[in-house]
């Protein structure tokens, strides 16, 4: 589906990496794809394919060091996280890139990426239910939320695991650009959506409440 | 997330083409891959990127006519069915290799295409609730159910829009590996999983009943 829109304003730009989650990306881009409010930049180690945790692969516009300032930054997670957790060069760059950024976002243990490069430090956040003990120490900086569909503070977004994160965007796109717009999203794409962030049957599914 | 699991055995076969809905596509694969159970290749009428209805591009592994046999066909929808139900060659080339598949799915304005390719005549069928009368007019032949998520008729599976294809894929993993493995892997990627086929809101929201 298509809203006819305004030209694109901000540019929603994407980090993906060797083993990110398909849907932690590809559910969020749905959202603000069809908006036609949003240009979508996809970064990875370089321009060219990048393979996801699942197998199928996407095409990356852009090396990270050659990327455009992002607006709006997404860090998706998927089992990538584990190394990009260790990987100093990248959590250097990624560190200076996002703080650059109007809105810092994360599905899923994206959160664990943004929390290693210091980009959560002081904030509340969430992330994923089923790994949420090995996100948190990924930094004590961090004001982890462990009952939560997302988090949002000041310009930080952080979602809990995977589908979370398109509910997260649609509640992103009514801060951005009212309810109505995102309503008409989430009925044109027959998504039900969850427009309450503390809905969080998971947290009580993993044992964390 | 990834549940371990015995070695893939059936081969999921995703025909892309120039606007396909990302989601269409990303919802089932991220359920198909997260069982650990399905290969999944995609096809596009080259090998090569293939840019999305929202812009991003994912990375066909063969061209349609290069494809091996599928066990698992899925048709996404999206703007680009829109030619696509006019492309003789293309429909020709979908009939005869959508025959040859174990199940024969699409998600969306999918349905179209395999209306238009005749691989539905005679079969229930869904699709978008908001395109639901043009869909209907690519064949007489399919009896086309306005309210349902999704429709299951032999090996015939379709769903209704966008999202929608979530739902189907989960119940089709149930329907081959038994409802266990689809609620480990609703639960794994913090999916609300609506196993009710004949929930459908959007139906009623777009006066088709």
């Amino acid at each position: 589906m298509t809203i006819p829109a305004d030209p694109p304003t901000r540019c929603v730009t994407v980090v993906l990496f060797d083993g990110f989650e398909l849907l932690d990306v590809f559910g969020p881009l749905e959202m603000f794809g069809v908006t036609g409010k949003f240009r979508i930049t996809l970064l990875g180690p370089t321009a060219g394919p990048v393979a996801s945790a699942q197998g199928p692969r996407a095409d990356a516009d852009s090396a990270y060091t050659d990327a455009p300032k992002p607006d709006i930054l997404l860090v998706p997670g998927g089992i990538g996280t584990r190394s990009l957790v260790n990987d100093q060069a990248f959590l250097a760059w990624l560190a200076d890139y996002g703080t650059s950024a109007d809105y810092v976002t994360s599905v899923c243990t994206g959160s664990a990426v943004l929390a290693a490069a210091g980009l959560l430090d002081g904030y509340w956040a969430t992330s994923n239910k089923r790994s949420f003990s090995w996100v948190c120490e990924q930094s004590s900086l961090v004001n982890w939320a462990p009952e939560a569909r997302w988090v949002e503070d000041r310009n930080r977004w952080t979602s809990s695991g995977v589908a979370a994160g398109i509910d997260m965007t649609l509640a992103f796109i009514a801060h951005l650009h009212g309810d109505d717009l995102a309503y008409r999203v989430a009925d044109g794409t027959e998504y039900d959506w969850h427009t309450n962030s503390t809905w969080d049957p998971f947290a009580a599914k993993n044992g964390l409440v």
